[in-house]
């Protein structure tokens, strides 16, 4: 029963911001570890044709609205970026190469992130502000910098796509238990009873 | 604070049902009267460029489980209908015209509608079926099917469907309260406490 929570989720997504506020109080709960696994959605959208949900007609407009009165139901500090969406891959290969290299830094790394984009109205698109974040929580900045451009990686990144897509993974955040698929923080409700009853 | 709920749903939407199963008790606790407005989703649709869920890519399986395994979850009884979607354009005739000509008899009708499609595995496009359900609620099935060819009903069901699309409304179910917009049974928790604070 120690199986990991699988939690997929793309830095440039909100929802996907507010389960990484949410998900560590529903495993510690029921004692499960938790596989942080960001990934790029829009590698997936190319293949499902999803579309960001911002620039869809009324739904764009719901969802921002939505986002932000879900983040104050929740209690979670939310002020909407202001160039939005931001391209995720440089800090997705940023966790990683800590997930090979100094393993305990990686989701400390992937919180701060989410912060500076989500709250701090920074620009994950660049690599001098994930250096700033690095610096920040004592990591290697300068060695972080050249394993971006690291071949393996890319790879990595390439592969947990590939693994999101196999597992049917569409949409950020998406937790899997067991083979179980949850999509969206309105499912932490579903996957809580999930972990305590086994299934229904 | 009496205004009531809107309540848009379309009468094959799996999650509209459930919202119909759920929806009362939110309004009755907080004294709340409640608006059922079935609407034409495909028609909203056509001005979005919407999708039906269960057609996209990962998304579509993932809906199938999602709706058997959420009823449940609610304890709502659920049987996915064998043939699906329905057109549902006859059956909103007949809560229009419901409305019009013996109003008491109008959301029993649509609850009964929802059951037959949702749970009974009935066929809801066909008019005799509808006229059962008529019967069986002691409507007079004769007229209901005539007024289903009623230009006043016609003309109703397109000012909501067009009332939808002015409000926002882009999915099922879809509940606004004082021009707050809640998509989906998802939400209920948020209206829920919007409603007993008045917003946040």
């Amino acid at each position: 029963m120690s199986e990991p929570i699988q939690f997929y989720f793309d830095f440039s997504s909100p929802y996907g911001y507010l389960g990484s506020h949410l998900i560590e109080a529903v495993a510690a709960r029921h004692g499960r570890p938790l596989a942080w696994k960001p990934f790029m959605l829009g590698a997936v959208f190319q293949r499902t044709g999803g579309q960001p949900l911002v620039s869809l007609p009324l739904k764009g407009d719901y969802a921002k609205r939505d986002m932000v009165r879900g983040a104050a139901f929740h209690g979670v500090p939310f002020s909407f970026p202001p160039k939005f969406p931001a391209k995720s891959v440089t800090a997705c290969r940023g966790f990683y190469w800590l997930e090979a290299h100094d393993p305990d830094k990686a989701v400390p790394f992937a919180k701060a992130v989410y912060r500076a984009f989500f709250f701090e109205k920074r620009d994950i698109d660049q690599a001098a502000v994930l250096a700033e974040i690095a610096a920040s929580l004592a990591i290697d900045a300068e060695a972080m910098g050249a394993g971006l451009r690291d071949e393996t990686v890319k790879a990595k990144l390439f592969a947990v796509n590939a693994e999101a897509l196999e597992a049917g993974v569409f949409g950020s955040p998406f937790f899997i238990v067991e083979g179980e698929p949850f999509w969206g923080v309105d499912r932490l409700d579903q996957l809580d009873r999930w972990l305590a009853t086994g299934g229904w």
